[in-house]
C-alpha cells in the first residue's frame, strides 16, 4: 500500500551559519562550538514567546543542499554500508534535518544558537523545545554506531 | 525576508496505533507504553538495513488531523497560554511531529515500538536512529515546562 498523501511545507525562517562548505560542516551539533542565528520570519514572531526560558531548542529544517537519495549509504563515520534509516546522512526521501542546539540568546526574531553543524542559508521548518522528559533517553543501544570505524 | 521556497514531503509509512481519538492519545512517547507498528512502504525496506542494532528510534510524522494554528496556544499541561514554538502543540505552521520510541522488534518493513503517543494512521516522513552522543543534553532549562500547572 502506497500513500498518495503530499504535505507542502513552507520555511517557517533561516539559519545564518558560519558553513557555506558541506565538507566543513560538523556532522552533528554535539560535534560543533559554532554560533549561529535562527531568523524566524516576522510573521511566525509571537510563536517565539517563552522560548527563552529552554536552554535547547530542537530545530526541524531542510538539507536544501541535498538532491536524490539512495536507500543504503556509506556514512561520514564509517566504512561500512548502512541503511539509510539507520544513519543521520543528509541524502534522504524526505531531506529533513533534525538538530539540538543551545540557545544562548534571543533578539526579537534573532535567536542565537551554539552548535551549529548546517550549512548557512539552511531553511527552518519547526522549532520545537528539549524537554529531558521527553527527549533524553535511558539504556540505549547505538547499533553499528558504536563498531563504527571512524571517531 | 519571507522565503517562498516550498518543499513537498511524501510519506514513506505509516503508524499502527491503539488510538483512534486525539483525546485519549498519550501527550509523549515518556507517558506510553502503548505499543504499535511502523509500517515502511515496501519501496523505501532496504532503508531499514542495520535500523535493528538500535533500541531507539526518532520518528518524524505529519500531524495529519490537525489543522492551522495560532501562535500562542495553551499547552495540554498549562493553564498559561504560551508562544507555539515553546510548546510541542500538534498544531503548527509546519506540522511536523517528532516521538523517540523504542524499537523492540523488526520484521521486513514492520517495526514493532512502545511507548507510541500518535494516533492510527500517522503518515511517517522519517526514521532516524536515537544517538545520545547527538542527542542526549545535559545541562538543560525547561522554562514553562518546569513552573506548569498540571502533571
Amino acid at each position: 500500500m502506497t500513500q498518495s498523501n503530499e504535505y507542502t511545507m513552507r520555511p517557517i525562517g533561516v539559519i545564518h551559519s558560519p558553513f557555506t562548505d558541506q565538507a566543513q560542516t560538523p556532522i552533528q551539533p554535539s560535534r560543533s562550538q559554532a554560533i549561529g542565528q535562527v531568523e524566524v520570519y516576522p510573521e511566525f514572531a509571537e510563536g517565539l514567546q517563552d522560548v527563552d526560558g529552554f536552554s535547547h531548542l530542537i530545530l526541524l529544517y531542510v538539507f536544501h543542499r541535498s538532491s536524490g537519495f539512495t536507500l543504503t549509504v556509506k556514512p561520514f563515520l564509517d566504512d561500512q554500508t548502512r541503511g539509510l534509516f539507520a544513519t543521520r546522512y543528509p541524502c534522504r526521501p524526505n531531506p529533513i534535518g533534525l538538530s539540538i542546539v543551545r540557545l544562548t540568546e534571543r533578539e526579537g526574531c534573532r535567536l542565537t544558537i551554539q552548535g551549529v553543524d548546517v550549512l548557512d542559508g539552511t531553511p527552518v521548518l519547526d522549532i520545537k523545545p528539549y524537554v529531558p522528559e521527553f527527549d533524553a533517553m535511558d539504556g540505549v543501544l547505538i547499533g553499528w554506531y558504536g563498531l563504527r570505524s571512524k571517531a
